[in-house]
């Protein structure tokens, strides 16, 4: 159906002794269509990822009955991928689709809204946002910059990545060349490991040719097609990202700019797209899991041996505790995490965990 | 913000010699409000279960900028808890929100869509109701009765139910009086076990004077305030609920009148009701769960033993087949879960599983 506004600007178009009321159904909120930009980290066509702002834009667009139009620009577009936060901050974009933990060297207190090692599972995660406390901590983080921040898609639970050789001992990962970014990076420096950043396109050819020794990547769903099985074959379970949480930015203005019912169907617009890009990532790891191990089934699935995972989450814990000794507001996420984690995981624990071991 | 048409029509009455354009403006999608009863299994202010409608009521309103306009009516109000399916499908209610499974003795194969034992947990679920056909198969069953299902909120995984005496062996099983309606009911009648319902308001003192030694209700978000932990210390986990899904309702006519934005509004408002629910169950089950583990130390949590275990899925899946066997539908449904849990529980297993075990 074409929108409401063309119907009625025909109606007002032939009626020439309407002018005073041309005026008034121009000032009028539903009669007004609001076209925002986002830019979203990923390059065009990315799976998953980029599929959560389209449906959301997509949804935003039906719902508001055409008064929402989102154009979505992608990484090829404003060669920008890892500036989404300062662009949306400006007012650049209106809009953007990313991941919190990139902007841990310019706002160090947004590292905690992704996935954080030895935390929650995407459920508890969801369970913790909504209901828990964590999106009015989030917006603690974001406000001072202008920006309100959202879910905006779970990517599922990561695993520990490819390896060449097993692990056996902490003195397997001394010295042991991994692409790992971030804070889980950090983690495995302090364990004795070397970690590196590496571009996604040189990968391959540096594990194969022994510049690196391992890597993490996501999952099977985006590991797959980059074809790692075929040249390490140790493939460990899940430690640093076990609820990767992407999120969408807005800019204040443009929030404060737009009528009530259009912010709730953008908000609701970003709470289903990030629901769904969750389920679809379960399906697509699920997918990819299936042909991964009928086509490869020299992968062989480890779990990191005990005392390994124990120095890493002693690890984790020291580098948590530093942060929190210089900054109230880190204190105060890091400490939300952390109880309510050890809440939900005693449930989590007897309902999920004992079924599935069953 | 008073919703556009208010504002229109005191323009237009304020101005006579607009007739042409008065009527015109009548016939617009976008100046009409459609004012829709949903009925509801659950009695008023049920927490979690009675949420979902009125979260997705909200929802549809705001967004709607008051054009939907959802009246909920509880089991108080229409007494007829059991009889959503037929108030909706005959259009005495708009919508219903209720669990598919209630309708198996009507059209048995309802039964699929709410939770089966040792099936998928809730996000193995919602993967398979959106990405894995689960929706169109719940449509091939709905819209001979001129209903549309979709999912309603999922009251996370069940426990297994409170037992006076602990479960050893199947013999344990054998005449025990136990309260567990429906399929999973029929399973437990043959592995030896005698099923039984008894009403709500009278499960304490049943268990308490030993008219049944066993009953499963839901989990501790529901249980907490049954009280059953005071007479009943064994408190077993999962097998017959692992993702308890309810569902919306709606009768195919209301749907075809309504236009295509206040459709996606309406799609969008269960969607995000149903995840919402899930978060809300999590929450409520970890925080019920603390207080009841911290208040009486005496449960036992205990999981069934392997033999238990095996004996009542090979009676799901004996009972499973008696449907195959006469039912096309029912075989089509059947085995689209039983190969999609194949699939995804295998990615849940070196994902989840591992990581909770890690």
């Amino acid at each position: 159906m074409l929108p409401f506004k063309i119907q009625l600007r025909s109606i007002i178009a032939t009626t020439l002794t309407l002018s005073l009321a041309v005026s008034s159904f121009a000032t009028l909120a539903a009669d007004k269509i609001y076209r925002l930009k986002l830019a979203e980290t990923w390059g065009p066509n990315t799976p998953i990822l980029g599929d959560a702002s389209k449906n959301m834009a997509r949804l935003a667009e039906e719902m508001s009955n055409g008064r929402l139009v989102i154009r979505i620009d992608s990484a090829n577009k404003h060669k920008a991928p890892l500036g989404i936060f300062d662009m949306v901050k400006s007012g650049q974009y209106d809009l953007g689709h990313s991941s919190s933990y990139y902007w841990k060297g310019k706002v160090p207190n947004t590292l905690y809204f992704s996935s954080m090692p030895f935390g929650m599972i995407s459920t508890e995660q969801y369970a913790w946002f909504y209901h828990g406390g964590g999106m009015e901590l989030m917006q603690k983080v974001y406000a001072p910059h202008n920006l309100l921040s959202f879910p905006g898609g779970n990517s599922d639970i990561q695993m520990g990545g490819w390896f060449k050789k097993e692990i056996n001992s902490i003195d397997d990962l001394k010295g042991l060349k991994i692409r790992i970014p971030g804070f889980a990076g950090e983690v495995m420096a302090r364990v004795g490991a070397a970690p590196t950043n590496i571009a996604p396109g040189e990968l391959y050819t540096s594990l194969e040719r022994g510049t690196i020794d391992a890597l993490e990547w996501v999952g099977p769903a985006f590991d797959l097609r980059m074809g790692f099985q075929k040249i390490a074959p140790y493939y460990y379970t899940a430690w640093h990202e076990p609820g990767s949480e992407t999120q969408f930015l807005v800019n204040k203005k443009t929030w404060e700019k737009l009528p009530a019912d259009l912010r709730t169907i953008l908000e609701t617009a970003f709470r289903v797209a990030a629901f769904d890009m969750y389920t679809q990532a379960i399906d697509a790891n699920a997918n990819s899991w299936a042909t991964m191990s009928a086509e490869y089934s020299d992968i062989k699935v480890r779990d990191f041996p005990p005392q390994v995972l124990e120095a890493m989450q002693t690890a984790t814990e020291e580098l948590l505790a530093e942060q929190t000794n210089h900054d109230p507001l880190a204190k105060e996420i890091i400490e939300s995490q952390k109880q309510y984690l050890t809440k939900v995981r005693a449930w989590t624990d007897i309902s999920s965990k004992a079924y599935l071991n069953n």
